[in-house]
């Protein structure tokens, strides 16, 4: 089963790559600059230039693609212009893809498609579906117009919805990274009161989720969570243990952000039910990992 | 007032073209094939290939652009994967828009991004958008996306929903100049129970209505009809009394469709009120020109 993989070299896309491989599929990672050293196989393509969907898909002639590549920039990519060329993008892939006989296209979605319901989880084919973001409202919308072209032409079609994520190579600003970097550094940790509850995954669990949905035959939404609601304060406390316990986090010094929906959390029913995937490692296990690696990455970068 | 407009040579285009005239507008047509004669300017390109969206806008210069252009092949447009080519290229036009400074964008949506109460008119704000085709759902989606892109960058948007249309240069095989075309030539028009209720407007009169929105200062989805319901039979009766009242309509002779919806009608208060217009002439009359448009039309191509 040949696997074509956009963004397989990103946050996510590593470790899709990764849980491929170990799944045994014939991956080929569709990139803008040749890597160093890569046990798969990749062909050279920008995405947003036009005619390197139709040429990526030619070459590596899969019978699945996985697309992964978004605009990412942290902070900016909720409105980013960009969101716009991913789209377009993403429409022309899903069409080369067809065109060409690829038979089975899977998309990378966000909860941020979903309104949140305050007293219950989000569930793919019944909570209301209410971006209020760019990023949000362009995600939906593709996958809109490619579920319905799929379904039109024949081509299997499922969507990935990711919740919070966190993990090895996180950006630093981000809630977990930034945590574990102030907790490693003998530094206070300032947090807003941290009550918002959060569907929190892996990125490695994540990425083994995306991978088993594309090798499934499963069709439409599927939510990439843990199914765990917790607060951010929770997350933190976590961290803090993983950390020896010492390290002090300064809940309430950060404000609250006006409009945070106080739960954001997966129904993943359909992911462990339907597509059969279940992390094998417990969330404190995994923060755990993840305040260790970024102990070692800042010891090797203040080495370096 | 300088308005970029595309897909302006054709069945809507061209009565949006000598409706800005009428009013004054400095009128660019972006056209992918230079026109034998034009009393306005126009840009060469074709909107489907990359960076042509960028040209039109440098070389135009427009203060408003309104895109008319979308894949509208009768018959197939309903499920074409050009609905794809033609989502990108909006997004690229939106994009180039913003990023060269022009102020208002007014795209063209379809009365098929709504789900149809049988009881009740179509409302832009309340109505739910349920569309059930490729072509409905790209529509709808497209919006989506250059709405919100717009609300976050202070562009002006607007969004024509167009109706049922009829009127000069249709496809000889829609409804009201296929029964046209078989009064004018004494032949029996072969048609469904036609009790079928939509809002017909003449083209002359949305193109006319599209040309007042685009000029205007309102923003979001405006219903492009004329607020009033009548059954294909009605509208089929019209045609006749304009032919004489002698011609067979064979009401039963063909089946009707599954699934199609009893009712489809536009409430037009936006239009009317917002946009301040209304057709000056009746429907009865508009249908009465369509019968000779027809008459004349035949007796041309006999000739020739």
């Amino acid at each position: 089963m040949r696997v074509l993989v956009t963004g397989g070299t990103g946050f996510i896309g590593r470790w899709v790559v990764k849980s491929l491989e170990e799944r045994g599929a014939d991956i080929v990672v569709c990139t803008r600059a040749a890597p160093e050293r890569a046990r798969y196989s990749t062909v050279l393509a920008d995405l947003l230039k036009p005619d390197a969907a139709e040429r990526a898909i030619l070459e590596a002639k899969p019978d699945i693609v996985l697309h992964n590549a978004w605009c990412v920039d942290h902070g900016k990519f909720w409105s980013a212009p960009a969101n716009l060329d991913w789209a377009a993008a993403t429409l022309r892939l899903a069409r080369a893809a067809k065109d060409r006989g690829v038979r089975r296209f899977v998309g990378v979605g966000t909860c941020f498609e979903y309104s949140w319901p305050a007293d219950a989880d989000c569930v793919e084919q019944s909570t209301p579906i209410r971006p209020t973001s760019l990023y949000g409202v362009t995600k939906d919308a593709t996958r809109r117009i490619v579920e319905e072209f799929a379904a039109g032409t024949g081509l299997e079609f499922a969507w990935a919805r990711l919740f919070y994520l966190f993990g090895p190579y996180e950006h630093p600003d981000r809630l977990a990274s930034s945590v574990a970097i102030k907790l490693a550094r003998d530094q206070a940790a300032p947090l807003s009161s941290g009550l918002a509850v959060r569907d929190f995954i892996d990125v490695r669990d994540a990425g083994a989720a995306i991978s088993a949905l594309a090798l499934s035959g499963v069709t439409g939404a599927v939510n990439i969570g843990s199914g765990y609601g917790v607060t951010i304060a929770d997350l933190a406390g976590m961290l803090k243990s993983a950390a020896g316990g010492s390290g002090h986090l300064q809940l309430g010094a950060l404000p609250d952000r006006a409009g945070e929906p106080p739960r954001i959390v997966a129904d993943v029913g359909r992911l462990r039910r339907e597509v059969g995937y279940q992390p094998a490692t417990s969330m404190e296990e995994r923060l755990g990992q993840t305040y260790r690696w970024w102990q070692q990455h800042l010891a090797k970068a203040k080495g370096a």
